[in-house]
């Protein structure tokens, strides 16, 4: 029901003006009291919702879970313990933990997985970050392709995935130290790259400022950034791309 | 002539091996004396060649149009002065520039538009690095929507023009100060956001870091960055994903 | 008894040049030894004492409380652990303590509550800072109304909230991550907004450097910033603006 | 006309559908092509319109002038240069122009000049930040009391002006090198201090980052800091406060 | 015995050549191994010798220890745990721990305290700090006026120790938070002001840098800043120039 | 007359109370409408008046001049140009200027030169910096020993110069580029270094932190730092420390 | 076998496209699943492998270091840490660990140490950076000079192991604090000088960006530096300039 | 003359007391007023003077190198501008100045090129930079191979020339923008890599930060790093270790 409706049905006298007041008005959240859960945002967006589970005390996000588990279905959460894992679990059996990637998903309505989506790294320490990236490209129907411990210092490792790169609809470069990784990458292909800085270093490194500055200051053309670890941005992104790249803007149409 | 048809040539006796080693190390860019022109990324990236200007010495520059006014008739040029153009205008009637966003363009074949991008600023003073966005996009065949002085500070303004913004396949957010723009366009469509920072501000500004940071840690979903007044890097990303929309990925097929 | 009633009595002889003297350079403050408690300014501001816990040890901590419980009745101590609690309530049993906020607070005489400081909050993790404002809002005597989890990122959840916002003398915003929040409520109230940024958030976060850069390079008119996590400062200074508009300038008549 | 009236216009009948949508998507703005003019946010909070001059193109800067010297009689220009002043004056005669806070006013129907605003400067060089706060206040009606050259090296000078100091409704304390003057002021009177740190100074002082520091660490009660050199946001922010003080939150009535 | 000492017993024939060489390539240091004790420096200095114990291993440090206990009978060691007092005192029992200052000292012949160094705090967590200071200046001979919690938030307590910082050879200022302590000070006296910002606050204050940057752009005259929380060195040089104050340079004459 | 003559008189009748008011809130400066002069502070601490030049406008310079001249007949002004010379030198035809150290003095009564200072560099571009804290110690009666380009890269040429070094009671270490000279000095004497980083290198130096960090960080013991470039409060400390080697503390007599 | 042979052999028949083929495209590592391991770097470098232990599970480095036990015999980690030891051990009874360098060495085949790497630190407690340079030099065949606290604080411990820095053919010089140590030994030497800043400091040192700014700086010739507390890239490239300097470049033959 | 000759001298009587006095303390540099020139670190080192032009005055530079040209014959300037080479050419007629590289030479007696060191660059702006590096290595006497515009957003580029970079003794990698040249190169190599930043970008690149932390923080094994833009001294440094390799540690034999 959009505006047009609501007005046609004032001046038909099918609905009262507070009614229709009451509509204009309405709050498009719902009020948990402690937090104000968005569907409106996840209903526009064709994305399920998502939790970011650091920090949240141990009540708060089993509640959120309930809520989800009660009324959807799905929800993924991320940077999840293996604590908070072990108190959901009590409460909702079917819940999936990974330990790599730190996600807890909740998905009783798996979506297919279309079109294809490449996560490389450039070591096997930035493997965390990346499987959070694909983890979450995959939770929202992407298909995953992993490349992973291909860092420039060894060229030929990452030359010798060129083809698996040119094949996908977006590729997301993980990496620590320099970062010089999505960089190259993106000299590579012709597709979008998103880069993402880990914190993975030491010394001058400076938690992640030193592979972020590398890639926003990169030469290549087509790469943008993503914030230090930030997987679960990255792999929400690509699956954007990646949709558009297999389904074209339907909401054009 | 791929490496199987070289291989197979030499099988036959049709090429010699020092034919066949010449292929193999063939150096797939254009040696100009003080620069290599890389035609190979160009071709394989189906965009054509563009030059940062900044910095070129006239010599060069002139030389580097020229070459691509006899060989392939399209070039586009990034932060170019007025004085380079008036420079390589003598050389190259044709050449055209625009002064907001300083590009100096020959395209003697001009792309048909299609899709749509969207590029909104923040507030006037970034419209010359919006503008460079634009021109980029539509240099390499993109239609693009301008939604201009639509900063966060009068959120009616943004709001009045939420339609536009869904209806594009790529949304390209400049804004300077704060920097708060992007993250809110963001939660209002349901397409990849290119955020992009610029240097306008003063005081704890840090030309530029300030709304640098702010994309960064955006809390929305569906946003990434490019460095500090990247205006072209926006524009050639964002053309990479409305292809993506309006052609699906020709190569994966 | 002010300079000149001091003059007045050394002329009439009723007061000694050496107690006039005495009186002149009396040390306005209570010397306790490790501390010199200043009730000088307490008196001046109208304000009560307050007491910053963090890295007192607990035998000076338990001596200041005991101090005010037996002379004043009145005192709020901030960033105050369970622990210190703990040892207070030993010897103070009606010291309360409230968990979230980490306010550990005797007030056996309360203010009335006047007026009205809005605290609003950008996402739910930034809430015991915002807990910290609106405590020590409410201690010193003003009327709070809670408005949370309003970030940007979900504009409706803001805007719907608007009235609320306009209706408060003073409006504290307190925001993580990118920080923007503040900048879009100045825009929607005409009254001051105290920015209040938080350490919440990972990366380029930088421990609250970003959310505080946002909100000093905000475009919008009528914003001050008060130091990161600095809950307890904002809502001082709104209980000042909000007793200005109740009572007008008392000092002043 | 608000929502509650128009709907009832189409129960009614006595207005069309169509006029009813219009009516809801109507911009609350004036489109100028190059800019958006927000003439909702400056009627809606009792302040007439500002423009930051600074960058502005000098044939949008004298159409912005001509705009509102037509419609409003009344606009506030700051970080206006000497030549900018010059090509306005040739359509605007009676505007003026302060070299030293590099103010360009029209103000053809001035506001009383109410309450008080105490504006203090560390040293004779933040004066021009600090005109910049107080011909702001002034503009929109706030009397302002000027205390310069009060640094805390020698803080005799400062306690001197203890008095006057206290009888402000809000003080506006400007300082650039250490910036410890805002600290030092705020422990002396029992109203809101607005700290504005100034870009004076060299070496380590890092632009003015240095005395932001200073100012956002101030173990004093009642500051809030803005960005650096920004006297204009101190002088709009503190006539604000000023006016709550003098005619309490007439909206809240 | 000196070069020339050297030479003319050469010349004598009562020095030879292989002796006059081993004396001018004799190493000025003691070998330990792990380490090269600087008696040399010691010795010129006319300043015993000094220990930094944080991170030194249990082992190394014991046997430095003993051989100081073995050889000279004093030594001062600075930021020693108590567990190294623990490990210490088993083997030199008449060592001196102060929890406080985190000093761990051995002194079997005190100096006699001359002259007068003044050491303030902005607030009582800067004391450890100070009493770092402190008690270095005392190890060394100088008599120590302590004046503390004298922060320039309540400027009346500072003003109130006035005549005691006056009378000092040189004052030594601790302050964390803005920092703004020793440049106050230094305005009230005509001695050198020694400045120690201190890693104590929170937020901006960067663990220091906030109160470093503010003393490095002090406006007042005759002060000189040392590393966060270098109390060790401010007590050092302090007593350096109270040596000069009352003696003289012995080494001049 | 101090506070005691004054109430000794009100008592006796020699003097009203209105008097006595007036003179205990006497301001102890000297206002000039844009500045206060603070005689106080100067007849205080023993030194004549400083002024800052830089940024100062030329009508505001002469005047301040003018008024010295007239009253005082000595004034040190630093940072000054040689067009600020120029216009000075119109009104009071003695004024010195020195291009080097930018200094700009009026100086009728010249001191005696006592004690020594040494002033060492090391590298000629630092020399600008030193001469201003050599000229500055001069002005206020220190004998200064100069010895430029020492340094620590050919540590012979500073090793050459230990003797000269020794015999000074205070030493100021003047360096750019990796600042590495003060700790090398401090470990070669036992007197006082104060050490002057400057902004002079290039790249990731960053105009002046590297020798800041370098200095703040040295491991020598006796070392005191100032801001980037402060010759003048270099030459102003060591003046003090030099005064009270030769003269001892003649306040605590 | 190289390009040339495979046609060769292509082209005598003596070997198939196919195989050829499969030469050209072959993947020159060896893949682990987690990790891609890069024996073609090491055989061309002529280097063994190295791996950095910290950050890797059990699980993975067991496995790495059984299948270089099984395959080559030697293998060289860095940053393990003496629970990595235990684990390993277990499976690899040969295994060498040494606490200080925090190395942990299998190296069946000792190479023979030749040459001269002069490894020298500021103070004690840069010894397990250096440590971990020198191990790693003698690792890889060089013959190491070790000289230990030798920091210019106290210059003469430094000057008196001139010649034996001199008959080095690399100095590896580390230091934290302000970090002139690598300064000062490139003026005494004429081999060049890798500068190795640590973490070893406190307050303003900022984790060793103090000596990593101080050594980029330095003044001194023949000098380039590695990240903070990196000893084992210092070893690595002493190694390759050693290398050269006994045996010449043999590929260059 | 050493030590020992001097010793045996004055044991012998040829040598009195007073000139082997003379002779020890004997300074090893020449004094010129405002410099030292230090010949003795040139001779030591086998390199000739160089001189970093930029900042010095004219009248002390044409007195520099008037004095090399009377006395050696050679030297090599650094940082020139033309206006300098116009003045140093009026008295020397046989310098040479190279625009590109800002240097300017006096080369008599030219070294005979020997080895190889080769020196590439990210793109064309960094050849300035490049050529500094390349004229000093050429200027002591190396054989330089230049390899310019292989940055690695077109890898084929720089693989293409892989051949020349592995004949070389020492590599030398110049890149400015995102600066991952050297981390690529040094995995392609296996002898040293000095790695030069360069001040070319803009944004977040901050005058050359980004690529100076990028090649800290690589990966790759045989890498170090000068400061930004800082080619003379990558050429120093390469030269010592290609003279190494060529002619061995003559110093060692």
């Amino acid at each position: 029901m959009d505006v047009h409706e609501v007005l046609s049905k004032v001046q038909e006298g099918t609905m009262k003006i507070e009614e229709a007041e009451e509509f204009l008005k309405d709050e498009p959240y719902e009020e948990m009291g402690f937090a104000k859960l968005d569907h409106h945002r996840s209903l526009r967006s064709g994305f399920g919702e998502v939790i970011y589970c650091a920090g949240k005390s141990m009540e708060h996000l089993v509640k959120i879970y309930e809520h989800f588990a009660a009324k959807e279905g799905n929800v993924l959460g991320t940077r999840a313990s293996a604590e908070q894992y072990e108190e959901v679990k009590k409460v909702i059996s079917d819940i999936e933990y990974d330990a790599v990637s730190r996600t807890l998903t909740l998905q009783r309505n798996k979506l297919e997985q279309i079109g294809c989506v490449a996560v490389c790294t450039g070591g096997t320490s930035d493997i965390p970050v990346a499987e959070e990236a694909a983890r979450t490209a995959e939770y929202f129907g992407s298909r995953v392709e992993r490349i992973y411990d291909v860092g420039v210092a060894g060229i030929h490792r990452l030359l010798a995935n060129t083809a698996e790169l040119r094949k996908a609809n977006c590729i997301i470069a993980v990496a620590g130290m320099e970062g010089a990784l999505p960089g190259v990458v993106a000299g590579l292909v012709d597709k979008p790259v998103l880069a993402v800085p880990t914190s993975i270093g030491y010394g001058a490194h400076f938690q992640g400022l030193s592979p972020l500055l590398t890639m926003l200051n990169s030469c290549a053309e087509g790469i943008a950034v993503v914030n230090i670890d930030n997987g679960f941005g990255a792999g929400y992104m690509a699956t954007q791309i990646n949709r558009l790249a297999v389904k074209g803007n339907t909401a054009a149409r």
